[in-house]
């Protein structure tokens, strides 16, 4: 599939759009609802435009601009819409190369644990904290999440420190309580496919932070983008976390090409999660830098006050002291690239190295005052 | 994580049960609530148990058998259930070498489209007619199903025809209304992984088949089986339909290898569906006749009365005529591998093709009478 | 890169040919040395050819046939040839649905060993031995293979029981040796793009078998055959062997649908290895049978008199007995499908086990009387 | 497979080696030619070793160290050698985190282009030119390699740049010329598992640029290093260079994760081609920075003065401009990360930026003066 999207000058009238319509539906073309507003008709087609239509059409009266778009994706794409989006959230501008790092546990497992990990990020200079509480976990015997107990402590932990939140919802009913305490709907990678949910998502106010299934093309993580900005929600942040190949190691491949190919594809922000995307704690810190350096907006990263502890991905969580070794590197390296970003604590190295330390304890724990 | 597993003699007491309970806590194992019955105990590890252990407990009084499990799903694995499984539903027995053929459109388009393919598809020996009512589309901007009329037009051709029914749900409120109509409720690959929609279809009587996610690992779809079967339902068919590879031609690769390891690892009934796992019509017949001689229980297999005209998956799909000429050689590989069939109307290839021939007038279609 | 084939009827003149080679090189079509013989000229060209071209060149003096070859391989496609090529070696002609069994051990260990499974698999109805002498080992610290001792034993056994003979070949120096003694030169998938390796087979007159790369598309495939074949060597037999992908369980992936995908892109014969194809002695039958199932002109097993002791691949060697097994299946399957075989000795699977019973003592080992 | 490694005293003597390796051999331990050297025994072993086996070893007389080393791969592993390695070429140190361009056409085409390349690529700070003399086509009707008239254009460029150079060898007999021009020996990522090259290149005394093969694992390709290394030569660079995965866009996928999974498995330099693991242009930059913030010992790019000109690979090659940029982050990078470099020339962008316009002429093209 592929699309003719005609844009009208100011003030066209409905016989100006009614003579583009009749050209193109005689031509063959089929109007699409998306789209559709005051200044602009879009068309369904599945093959490039005859040669000289683009231009005949350019030349009607009323209209603007005619142009083919070759992507079976329309509102995600950068021909649509060149130049970069950025969602705005409370203590983020997410996009458009700003650099923003979400990160937090994977499971909200307690009161304590949410707090403590909240408070050490904030200080290292997060903007956005992760935490699930619905779990989509591969066996039926793990732990599931706390459910909506979770949602209080993450809320305590956002009222506490003023960090934006990051909630993932797996189902419908989730997402209205979810959306309540939230800022931004996270979509997992084993639903990135759930189209009831992308089109729930889609009536949302609420953005969306949708990751890229693990089995799934750029393509395909493109249209599901799609489903949620048809639906009525501009508000869209691609995740790459890794995908499933044969090389060994590592859990998954992080697809680093995707970071810069969904740049250069769509206007939507981008971002990287190297926990899920290696699987390896020695191995995060690296492919997160990698991420931002080939052009991510931001990463996302879990973080677990105490990882041999935690009730998921203890093996993929940093410790509160290993996560300020690469917020320092973030720091640098987005210095080194001309980047802005989002981390709003960390002035300098050593400033933040005396923050930390006052907070940590000499076992390297972190704890609530 | 992986199990220990004991079962008891018939009559044993509390008191035994209890026994052995403490041991097994003793050492640190954890009681499971699956498959606890009046007549066995599932304990939780992530070790193998130390040498002497098993043994230790095969000897306690009313001890049966102690068995150690060492995968990580349980109710799933030829370990715990080492005789194969059989879903028995109206015209077929499903499981355990008996081949059964599953076909139909990909989507339900019309009254006369569903028709017209259930009634040559019953000619040519199926017994389980398939068709989508509610489509998981890639394209928001496609054709996304009839919804519940087309759940009317599929309960009039299951009742002309005497065929069962299996459709794909695709969020928890379609469950109830489509498993009034259905033998067999379908999940599809894209929510393979949906838990949620899983530990809803656990609490169902109507059996599940399980098609495997295109990213997902035998591993993970035995795991997502235990989500049902530790729900209650013991009624799960996995079904292999092509995973993502960089093979090219075809759009996915047919995992062939999984049909014998899914056999070897499981009880579970097993099927492979060709036309999603090639994509490509040519290569349809020949794929399924390869998952049979790998011992699938069964294949799925799209057909249509004119794949050309077809809303989605024309390009995979069989005419009748092709399909008449699979389930030919279907039937003379099952005779040759002496293996049972659930086929039930073609005696002979010649009586076949006579019966066929009747109803498929000159131009290859296939009309109601 | 494509191709646009000229074939000229008998008796053109040169005259005739100049015409075409200037209407095509006005053009900008370049004309290429391989396939130009005494009918035909190939031209290489970029594009698909201007409306018209095709046309006008069918109608000049001489020319019987213009055609354009979309594919990057010219030779080895079923554009260019559209019959099914046969390769005829000693006892087998390969190609054109005929079933052919390759087997033997992965690599000749002794002189007893290979004689021993010369033997049975002679008496269960193979017509071509497999043995590999130079063995591409991923450790340098494993069992290389016993070079041209291993030669000797090769042609002992072939003299002994009449089988024709199939042998890797790593590097040039081993090609004139090898060739001496074996009717088929096998390229290893690593050394599937081993281009001078291709080049210098290409000179042979000895039909080549070509595995495919584990990590190569069927494209690349087709196009090392195409380095074969452009040297002047028709004799090239196609071979999946398994690819590598994320599915758990079995080492490789074996492409079921590369089998009816070759067969409708190529003339040439491709055969299946479920041996390497699964890296699991309890898949290689059901697999083995399915590439049959899938149209596959052959198949190749790995067999050992006593796999616990092979010195390689020993974890998916079959037993003779296993493979006895098998043959009767692979008869069974052959009658279903009405395929030819190059099977000879097995008459009825009643005669077959009479013969096995009696060369295999009760101990399950085959010995040289 | 796995290894004992048994490091003596100085001054140990024939009677302590000798205790040691009865000991092991009882119990049942294969002595391994490889490492055996004045103060050292290497044993092999397929189990860890019994409880209590390392720690009497360790109490011999004459024993430094007993170690276990579990990886399949033993002088390549950083067990065996926990410093990392560093090769030594005339302009640069490769290897323990400082960092090194190589940069270059795909392959030479002339002696104007090679040339033009050099002194551009020179200016820039790269200190090893890369350039194909023998080339690994896809096609066997594609443009082969200049061989042995592209190696004399490559000694002039050399020599008048000053230049280090890496030249691929594809088979035996290509070794010899181009070790006496070359610097670095560079084995393509389809030759990986081509042993007789690799055994070949372990006599050599040039070190070897070692490209992962595209369906290679990171075993896989530590194996083919161990190759090397165990025939004598120590000089083994490892070069991640994109793999074969389903995920659209990129041609392959650079794996990411195996640059900081490779340094902790190994004490050998690794570097990555941006421009091979990607496949288009755009990604290069993005995707080279990525390799190095995640820990590459350099990054090797193709470089060509008229990329749309170039005979092979001219969608994956930068401009001598586009390099330009990309140099000036990556100098920005390495000083970010605090990271030394081999790029001799750039001490400010400022210089460079100066430097660079005075050679290029106005249409973006830089010509020998």
């Amino acid at each position: 599939m592929s699309f003719i999207n005609i844009t009208f000058k100011p003030g066209a009238r409905q016989r100006e759009f009614g003579i583009v319509k009749r050209l193109l539906e005689n031509s063959g073309y089929k109007l699409m609802p998306v789209g559709k507003g005051r200044d602009s008709l879009v068309f369904k087609t599945s093959v490039p435009p005859v040669s000289g239509l683009k231009e005949k059409i350019a030349t009607q009266p009323g209209v603007k601009k005619a142009q083919y778009i070759p992507t079976s994706y329309l509102l995600a794409s950068k021909n649509y819409k060149p130049e970069s989006s950025t969602i705005n959230i409370n203590n983020s501008n997410i996009g458009n190369g700003k650099i923003t790092v979400f990160a937090g546990p994977c499971a909200v497992e307690s009161r304590q644990q949410v707090l403590e990990t909240a408070i050490a990020v904030k200080e290292l200079g997060v903007t956005v904290l992760r935490g699930g509480i619905f779990k989509p976990r591969t066996s039926p015997y793990n732990f599931q999440g706390l459910g909506k107990k979770g949602l209080e402590y993450l809320l305590e932990a956002k009222e506490h420190t003023g960090l934006d939140l990051v909630v993932e919802v797996m189902q419908l009913n989730e997402i209205a309580p979810v959306a309540e305490v939230a800022d931004l709907l996270q979509v997992g990678s084993r639903n990135m496919q759930n189209y009831p949910l992308l089109k729930a998502l889609g009536q949302q106010e609420k953005p969306v932070l949708l990751k890229r299934g693990m089995g799934c093309s750029l393509n395909d993580l493109l249209m599901s983008a799609e489903y949620i900005l048809s639906g009525g929600n501009s508000g869209v942040i691609l995740c790459e976390r890794g995908i499933k190949t044969f090389s060994d190691f590592s859990r998954n491949t992080f697809d680093i090409n995707a970071i810069p190919a969904l740049k250069l594809l769509s206007h939507l922000p981008v971002i990287g999660d190297p926990s899920h995307g290696t699987g390896v704690r020695e191995l995060v810190g690296p492919v997160g830098l990698a991420a931002l350096a080939a052009g991510a907006d931001g990463i996302m990263v879990e973080v677990h006050p105490n990882p041999e502890k935690a009730k998921s991905d203890g093996h993929q969580s940093l410790t509160v002291k290993e996560f300020q070794q690469l917020m320092l590197q973030v720091q640098n390296i987005s210095a080194a690239l001309n980047r802005p970003r989002n981390c709003v604590a960390i002035n300098s190295p050593a400033v933040a190295q005396h923050l930390i330390e006052e907070k940590i304890d000499k076992d390297g724990e972190l704890s609530i005052h």
